[in-house]
């Protein structure tokens, strides 16, 4: 059983959470907004705890289940709270005006930013970018369970990943170093971009994707 | 009924040949190599007839079922007489090398860059790259039907290019204007860093990309 902590009181935070109590793992819920944290909690049950912005980080994982540009204050915020800790990087840097492009510069990602943010201490890793909350929160989609793809440079922090994803019903796959997170961004720059497309009427933030068989 | 056009007489060229008859188009395969493209026009049966490179080209959508560089080659090569024509650009720029990296610049894609270099009149779509040869020459991984990704800047070429697709038993999804092309190609990247990979022992070429449901 492992602790895990999550940064965040939203969709994404709520099905990661679902995710990590179905594979009897505790969940810490750090959020900004004690309303919804308090509600988020709630609804999860036992397994679950709350706490404001700048508790005590209880989780070897922490999970960032918030926006990229919160997801940088984050890391930055809880500084050497973080150390020794797998951190997730969660986010899709889209730009939400236009689903035509990414926020980031090109030739880097989300996750490598987060990085450079964190405390060297820490180990970042890139996951759960190809999951939509509503898939995710039931494991997935049309029988088959989600493909988690993982990006990092610390091998042990990827198994540790890996293994609470496998935990929980879904389909880890170790993708490489942390700069393959671009290739998890673009593309998910693509697939969200068809959620939002009038063209698309099927389409509606409850795919997911997979590498079948 | 199309009547399409082939540049190559490789494994991707057989696979969209086998799906393109099977919906009973007529198929043109124009290879450099005499000897494959003989016996892929025979392997292929009634519905395929071979040329050599300098062939008159008569299809209205031509694959260029080759590496980038040979592609941006074909193109200029056959200049003029893809005009009016949808051209489609089935490539991966992977650096065979290392799979770490694409051979195209950040901030573009291997199919602006061909487009770059096809008459003004032609009509420049990407699709297949997502597809390996051996599940597309099936049709489909697991029972489910491949998913095509298909991004292009004419709505029509694109409209064409979906319809043989989906005739030939396989998904298409219009993901947009050609620039998508660069999230196609990144992502591709990833993937088949995988299939090289020794720690994916399970995955051999034979994946498909695929949205769910």
């Amino acid at each position: 059983m492992e602790q895990i902590t999550i940064i965040g009181s939203g969709n994404m935070a709520r099905s990661i959470a679902v995710r990590m109590i179905s594979a009897r793992h505790s969940v810490q819920i750090l959020g900004r907004n004690g309303e919804k944290t308090r509600e988020l909690v709630e609804f999860l049950g036992a397994g679950a705890q709350g706490g404001g912005e700048g508790a005590v980080v209880e989780g070897g994982i922490v999970f960032l289940a918030v926006p990229f540009a919160e997801a940088k204050k984050s890391v930055i915020f809880y500084g050497d709270a973080l150390a020794g800790r797998v951190v997730v990087d969660i986010c899709n840097p889209v730009d939400l005006a236009t689903f035509d492009s990414l926020v980031t510069p090109v030739g880097t990602s989300a996750a490598e930013e987060i990085a450079l943010h964190t405390t060297a201490d820490a180990f970042v890793v890139k996951a759960f970018n190809t999951c939509f909350a509503k898939p995710l929160e039931l494991g997935s989609v049309a029988r088959v369970p989600l493909d988690v793809f993982i990006a990092g440079d610390s091998e042990q922090a990827k198994l540790k990943v890996s293994s609470v994803v496998a935990a929980s019903g879904l389909r880890p796959i170790d993708v490489g170093p942390l700069r393959r997170a671009r290739d998890l961004e673009a593309m998910m720059l693509l697939v969200m971009a068809l959620q939002v497309s009038p063209a698309h009427e099927n389409f509606n933030w409850d795919t997911s994707l997979n590498l079948l068989p």
